[in-house]
């Protein structure tokens, strides 16, 4: 790859005139790499060589945990003045993982006309559009000129976040209409702006989840979305950088839960909270599984009669819960990133009942031939059996794996709440009844 | 949401004027919603209300698989028109879909210079950067000044993908730098563009994969990324729409592969497609767990004395294979989206070991008590080794886990190949065996 400036080969420079010369040189975020990744102690040092703006620029690319630790251990003066040049929706992300009591003293140290804006945003319940948008818009009245407009995005407006759509309000901040700079700068100069923007705006409320903000900016292929308040005035937008790690965090959130974690579990989390978002999912699960298993108890005696069963078993169960992990994670995914919405739930359930039809087959099939090999000469009836269950199972767990999550998403309910885990169990579970109580009738037949 | 113009209200309209009207007013995302969602037949006529410019927006907007279907249904003037406006790396997407025999066809029609753009494009592999490009692109000359740029793009680049940024080249393209329309908007005009254009351009090669690109733009924030080819010369731009695909997509195929998904596969893909790309990992599998339960077929014996370990045995494996799935999703996406890289495998290994440890006692913990239930009164130390064989099981599960990914990803292969069934079947086979062995030996003492 050609990118530029790639840290690794400024981490054995030991002259610090020369690595101060190198990291305000290179691009914010290969700097924000090279300062997270040195050990805890050295990452104030490193980023006291950076000047003013170059500083401002790498800090909104630190981890969240790095930059508390920063505001911990760099000078009063130099800590204000970052937080005061951030753009205001980064600053709240910071607030929102620092204790109370930082905040408290950084809000007073901002200026006022920053305080309010944080302020606001802040009064914005976490995972909201108002949440995550900025303030640093371009307005425009809706009496300018396009010419007029053009010299006022040239000459005031130069630390907006975005500067590429204006959005045309009246004295009262009632959006009215949108128009993006490339169509600012391809019309003539005396034409008024309210006669070019477009009426038809795109735009979310304060209260619209980030999720949906997202998907909205993705599926109308936009740079920014405008956020307005119940009365309809202008906000704040959204700009694409948060929107990628909006996108991110969802498709992030729908795998885990899949695989049975609660919530977003980082990575390089704490064991404390890999313990906490994983373990009470799995205790669940093996008390559902005893009960499961309580089903296979009253058989035991089958179990002493055809000790076969013992291996049978558990590639029923592995068998089926694959299939239904597979069929989930495609219909979790799909609605997940709106390829299906429920509409489609018959559509989907023809597709899914055909395919599996070919695929219970396949692997009964597989199992009836395999399971020959343990089977007692006598009881070749049993691999039958096995095969038969399977394909019941295998049906079981398609109809499953499509309905399920379709009907969440129905009643509103997150499709992703289905895990895998909980899935093979009850699939277990009437995997082994069905497959033991019919080999018991079928014992007795036999006896 | 405030989103304008959704497509529900059309629907029931009768009226065909009072249709066309609509279709041409609404935004053509929700045009191409309303489209898709008619039936086949329908589909054409609706088409031809839309006026020549909404049509070509709206046709961007449509599955591949609808854009094919109109392509034969509609006037040859009109798909003529329709191609020749695309941009051309949407249209290379469409031709990649369409038989060969319809895209000779319309080759032939195109203007020569889209032809020759088109064609380059094709040239490159499927999957790299080159065939994601966009040839509409502002190319600068050194030595214009930024007021000269300015006009440029205001009166000759007007249907650039994106004219937000400009990039400066010499007569034979070789880019040297990059400036944003920002940037020329707030110099003075009489500056020359190469004094004021930064030299710290970050670009992608053509050979570069889309997902080594999309990856690229998501960390440096970048609304569109330039492609040279061996040469360096400026071949063509990525904008940022094509990256939100590219994300989904990797995304997609993470979740699929995890769940034992080959390729990624369409939530409505046809059943054969759907058998094809799940039955193969599904047999594969049963294989393999057929060698695994070989594992407990030497101990048939022990099950007719001990029926109980029927019953434990799947909750065991059940359990681990849950942890594993866990450890793994963690690992995958974060080496997906490169919150980890291999270099944190020790630091990931610790933190995951540790949590593990916690998992593993309180799973085993579980375990003992639980089945106590089913033990025979005198055969109590079941439970004790049932429990310990958990712990262990659990942190193996947790050490393969972490450490398969990460070793795949340093091999650089894809770490998401190692699919939960192949590593719930592994699992399963150890503790089996472990489990069993124990048993046996515990048995040749008690007697």
């Amino acid at each position: 790859m050609l990118v530029q400036g790639v840290c690794n080969s400024v981490i054995n420079i030991t002259d610090l005139n020369q690595l101060k010369w190198y990291l305000n040189n290179l691009q914010p975020f290969d700097v924000g790499e090279y300062i997270t990744h040195l050990p805890e102690k050295q990452r104030a040092i490193a980023f006291r060589l950076l000047n003013k703006n170059q500083a401002i620029d790498v800090f909104e690319y630190l981890p969240h945990k790095v930059q508390g630790e920063l505001i911990n251990s760099l000078h009063d003066v130099q800590v204000a003045q970052i937080v005061e040049e951030m753009s205001p929706d980064e600053r709240v992300i910071l607030f929102d993982e620092l204790p109370a009591k930082v905040v408290k003293r950084l809000l007073r140290e901002l200026s006022p006309e920053q305080r309010q804006v944080t302020a606001t945003i802040l009064g914005y319940p976490e995972g909201t559009a108002g949440r995550l948008m900025t303030t640093e818009y371009v307005r425009l009245q809706q009496g300018l000129t396009v010419g007029e407009a053009l010299s006022k995005i040239r000459y005031q407006d130069e630390d907006k976040e975005t500067i590429y759509y204006a959005y045309v309000t009246d004295e009262n901040r009632k959006l009215f209409s949108v128009i993006s700079l490339r169509q600012l700068l391809f019309t003539f100069p005396d034409v008024f702006v309210g006669n070019v923007a477009s009426n038809r705006v795109i735009k979310v409320s304060t209260e619209t989840s980030q999720e949906e903000a997202a998907q909205v900016m993705k599926r109308y292929d936009l740079i920014a979305l405008p956020v307005v308040d119940r009365e309809d005035r202008l906000v704040g937008i959204i700009t694409i950088d948060d929107v990628f790690d909006i996108l991110e965090e969802e498709a992030t959130e729908d795998i885990q839960k899949l695989a049975g974690i609660s919530g977003d579990e980082a990575a390089l989390a704490s064991p404390q909270v890999t313990v906490r978002k994983r373990l009470p999912w799995l205790l669940c699960n093996i008390f559902l599984y005893i009960t499961a298993a309580s089903v296979i108890a009253p058989f035991q005696k089958i179990i002493t009669v055809v000790p076969v069963l013992a291996i049978i078993m558990p590639i029923l169960a592995n068998s089926s819960g694959n299939v239904a992990f597979q069929v989930l994670s495609v219909t979790v995914r799909g609605l997940g990133v709106g390829e299906i919405t429920p509409k489609d739930t018959m559509k989907l359930l023809r597709k899914e009942l055909l395919a599996g039809l070919g695929i219970a087959c396949g692997l009964g099939l597989a199992l009836t031939t395999l399971s020959m090999i343990w089977s007692p000469p006598d009881d070749r009836w049993i691999s039958f059996i096995a095969g038969s269950v399977m394909i019941v199972n295998v049906l079981i767990a398609v109809i499953l794996g499509t309905l399920l999550p379709m009907g969440f998403k129905r009643l509103k309910l997150d499709p992703a709440l289905i895990s895998g885990p909980l899935m093979t169990t009850t699939l277990d579970a009437i995997g082994f009844l069905t497959f033991l109580s019919m080999i018991s009738v079928m014992l007795k037949i036999v006896d």
